[in-house]
Parts: structure tokens; sequence; C-alpha cells
């Protein structure tokens, strides 16, 4: 089973790593991180790179796809080449899946037209424009598309599909091992529960949100 | 503020980018990836690397250091010129900390000796027999040194992090950025919690773990 996650110029590190952490360990999976060219790739905040080992065209069938999100998703979901790849990988692809705004380059590659889908609460409405159904749920599963929303919750879609993939003993296996025994000393991870303070603050600073439009 | 994220081979990635991904985010902060030479550094699991922008040589004041840990923590925390660098940074310090076997490397600078800390529950007695005195606890904090639990604990640790330095308000707007509002699908993300089944699959296979002696 080979895993290919997608990396692009401004994506959010957290996006694709928290799923990584866990899907990569699957017992017999290969992961291949890939992007346009081979190489280092930049992420959202400047201060980090991760190395795509190989280019777009020499991944071309893989079981699962893992897009990230991040400010540049929105360059991402235009760009012709990353959308011709992601249509082949998902042609013949078990799961195609997504966090944050990575479910907007989906939806730019036509995949999630009519579908249930999610992505950052910042960005739920620009999901529906681009043809989709959003939800407000965390992890949302339409047939073989999951899509994540922001961020973090790609460490509970990976849970989850590895609920589906390998069994329930298995998910709780890698649980353990990376001890995901959540203990957040606030209650504000969605704009439900945060001060209307905080949501406040992202609306007037989404250039600096990872669901930036920028 | 200067944040400076340690890398050596065979680190767990999630130990570094969990964390990573909120401090880095704090207003005015500038995040710095390391490792003894520049360049990419590869992970444990062999599928992806993380650039280290600048040798340890070029960072010698941060205010926050980030020790990952992973199987390769065996070795860093043996390697003088790595724990060198820790006693030098850890001199001018505000906060030393660390995540999962990230512990044992500080342990292995000599900077926990007689203090409560914690690591992947698979190494408290590694983490003992260096001189810290563990506790279960997911994250703690002894003055200055703040270490974290396995793996994804380091998000936590991160927004315990947030609240003492940015204040509550900060930690919350960024815990509602990066949506953590965990829903993990299954209960089993401590040993206490987990299936006898689990903790006994990792018992029996430390060389696939985090924690791996290798």
């Amino acid at each position: 089973m080979q895993i290919a996650v997608l990396l692009y110029d401004r994506f959010t590190t957290l996006d694709a790593v928290g799923p990584y952490e866990l899907l990569a360990r699957l017992p017999g999976a290969e992961t291949v991180f890939v992007a346009k060219e081979a190489g280092p790739v930049r992420n959202d905040q400047g201060s980090l790179a991760l190395v795509a080992d190989r280019p777009l065209t020499e991944v071309t069938g893989p079981d699962i796809v893992l897009v990230p999100g991040g400010p540049g998703s929105r360059q991402a979901m235009r760009d012709e080449t990353v959308l011709d790849w992601l249509r082949t990988a998902d042609a013949t692809s078990t799961w195609t899946t997504s966090v944050c705004t990575g479910s907007l380059v989906l939806a730019g590659a036509g995949l999630l037209t009519g579908r249930r889908a999610t992505t950052h609460w910042l960005s739920l409405e620009d999901l529906e424009a681009f043809g989709a159904e959003p939800t407000g749920e965390r992890v949302v599963f339409d047939g073989k598309y999951v899509t994540a929303a922001g961020v973090s919750s790609g460490i509970d879609m990976a849970l989850h599909l590895l609920g589906r993939i390998g069994g329930d003993t298995v998910a709780r296996r890698l649980q353990l091992l990376v001890e995901y025994d959540p203990r957040p000393p606030y209650d504000a991870g969605s704009p439900e529960k945060a001060p209307a303070e905080a949501v406040a603050y992202w609306r007037g600073h989404q250039d600096r949100a990872p669901a930036a439009r920028g």
C-alpha cells in the first residue's frame, strides 16, 4: 500500500505530519512525499522545509492520497500540473484525503463536486463556492473521499482511516504508540467553543491563518 | 524571541512539528530548525526529511529549546557535540523543553538530574536511570524545564507554554487557529486506557516504537 503526501509551497506542516505520523505506521504501508519537483518545499511559516523525495511524475498510482492545507492551497488549486496529478491519482486510489484547506485543492480538481466535505472553519464558504457541500463535522467521509477540518484534525482523520483500513486493534495500537490522549488546557478548539474574541480575531486576520486566501 | 528546534537522525516527526506548529505562531517568535550540520535530516520512519536551516554552531542563545524524541535519541544523548550545544543553549534559555524521548537527550546533557520529568511511556524507566524523577503526567513543568510524554503530547505542552508566555488569550486564539478540538474515535491513548493487547504489543515490539533503544 502506497501513501502519497502532496507538498506545495506554503503548506501547513501539521496538516501533513499529523496524519502521516499515524498512517505511515500501518503495517505494509510505504509513504512518499511528492511535489512538482523533488527537493525541499517551504511551509507557510517560512521557517521549515520538508523534502519531497519524488516528483509527481514518478508517483502516479498511490493507494492513499493526502493533501494538506495552507495558504499555498490557493495557488495549488489553480495549478494544472497539480490538478492533473490529483485526477490521475484519484482515478485508482482507494482513499483520497485532505486536511484543512487541502480540500480546496481537491475541489479545484473537481473531485468534491456535490460531495459532503469539510475544511478549516474560516474557509467553509469557499469550499461551498467550489462545488462541495460543507459540513461542520471534524472528519467527513463521503465514499472514498475523506476530508478533515483545520490543521490538527488530520490526526483524528488518520485514526478513523486506520480503523477502516487496518481494523480497530491496529488503530488502538497506533493511538497508544503516539500517546494520543489529548488534554488541552483550554477548550477553544472550535468556533463554537472559543471565546468570541478569538473568532473575531481570526476573521479580522485571515491573512495570518492557514486558511488565508493570499 | 528565538525558538530552536533540534533535529537529529531518526527523530520522530510529530514530536517536533506538533509543538512547532503552535509555538512558532507566538507573536514575535522566530523559529529555526538546527542540527549538527545544516541540511536535510531523515526521520525515524525513513520516509521524510526535514531541513535544518542552520548548524548548531550558528544558534547558541535561543530563548526556547525544543528537543524531539525518536529512536535516534539514543545516539543523540551520547553525542558530545549535541550535548555541549544543549548545555550552552540551556545556560541562557528561558525554557528548555522536550517531547517523548527527547527528555533522554536533555538527561544525557545532565539537565534533568533530580528534576521531575516525563517521556514516552515505554521509556519512563530509562529516564529514571539517567537521573530524572519520572512522573506519569502528560506535561511536566519543573522550573524552566518542560517535558512532554509520547509524540502527540507535544501539542498539549505547546498550549501550556503559549499560556505561560503569551497569556490565555493568545493561547486560545492559536488553539482555535489549528482547530485543536480533539475527537479521537478510540480511547486508547495511554497505557492505562488502551487494551492490554496494545500495551503488550509495544512492550514486545519496542524496536518499532519512537522509544526504541536501537
